[in-house]
């Protein structure tokens, strides 16, 4: 019997990257999403395509408002989308206060009612390195408490928190979806909704830069 | 100024002796209640009437349906409530899979939004003994990632995570909610909805006893 898995699947590059590396080892796949209060619906709606384009059989879209107590542009719309470029030295304020937690603690719920061996994430620790709940010793602490936290954990059965892309650069990121045939042009994951990404939020210039440099420069943004 | 803490509020007796505990100890309070797909309304409706008795001055209810996965008789309606008694040696059908760790992310969230200091949670080792994500070291292995997750924890200021009753028996929190002037027939502890408590679930059993050990049988829901 095939081995499970939930896959976080925001509709972005990372995840699906991630979503497909899981797939090519073997796992049988439940996708989870959300509705967590984000200005727009444009990378659910590619989540939705993405589960299609991967043959992915189950998938769970969940709403979790945390537009009800904001705190980051992302979920606050008298927040502007910063758009002047990176700085690597601050926590953007397109940081969600506790996102990562609060969707892999869900993941965790969904494994242990699914009764699913491994969690996969698209975090990153490369090109994020100012968001805190990207970072190595947070997964391995995520790890301990998952072992503490469930009935699953009691007996040694924990699902694993996978972060197949944790340490790789954008650009070895958008190779290895490229090699791996995701629709890369499916994927969503400017800050902005609309119908074309923005190509100026943070995501957006990580993102066409790792495009570019990866011989990729017709899927940047400045070419949509 | 005072210090501003989270209060985690099911609208049943533990939690709004949690509450209380916090007000007494000066800090001022914003509570959080859940639609987690839970059988009944009940609870929270009695959270609300806990919300206006203690005078806290903000509460929010979040919507995250954990009944879409289901796999505990709480969220979902095809198990049944357990109503033959309580058997301490094993984890019971009504544990809802990640609840706990759901719950307490989603108040970290809420916590670095508003920039509180503390979340006070209302769980209790003794009387839950079976529940795996009621214990000590499980509390100890969440605020060692909250210290890791947030962008306030870098800072060292991540929220403590203080649950008051965590030791004492359910008799002791009765004696405890009394003295702090809990309206404890506001309070809903039932597994069940409907206009009465059943009685007959661990809830009710494990609260009644209290409630007569303690010296107030007529609270007691076989008294009402």
């Amino acid at each position: 019997m095939k081995s499970r898995a939930i896959v976080l699947l925001s509709g972005g590059l990372d995840s699906a990257t991630s979503a497909a590396i899981a797939l090519e080892e073997g796992y049988e796949l439940i996708a989870l999403s959300f509705r967590y209060g984000q200005r727009h619906s444009r990378e659910l709606s590619a989540s939705i395509d993405l589960v299609k384009a991967l043959n992915i059989s189950e998938h769970f879209i969940l709403d979790v408002n945390l537009s009800l107590w904001g705190g980051s542009a992302l979920t606050d719309d008298q927040i502007a989308i910063p758009t002047e470029g990176v700085d690597p030295s601050i926590i953007a304020i397109t940081y969600v206060p506790g996102r990562n937690t609060v969707f892999i603690s869900l993941a965790l719920s969904l494994a242990e009612a699914k009764d699913a061996q491994a969690i996969f994430l698209g975090i990153n620790a490369v090109d994020y390195s100012g968001y805190p709940d990207c970072r190595p010793e947070y997964l391995k602490a995520f790890e301990q408490l998952a072992n503490l936290s469930s009935k699953v954990g009691l007996e040694g059965r924990a699902p694993r928190l996978i972060a197949p892309l944790l340490t790789l650069s954008k650009t070895d990121i958008v190779k290895k979806a490229i090699e791996l045939g995701i629709p890369i042009e499916k994927t969503w994951s400017c800050y902005q909704g609309g119908s074309k990404p923005c190509g100026l939020c943070d995501s957006c210039r990580i993102r066409d830069k790792a495009l570019i440099e990866a011989g990729y420069p017709q899927l940047a943004s400045v070419y949509q």
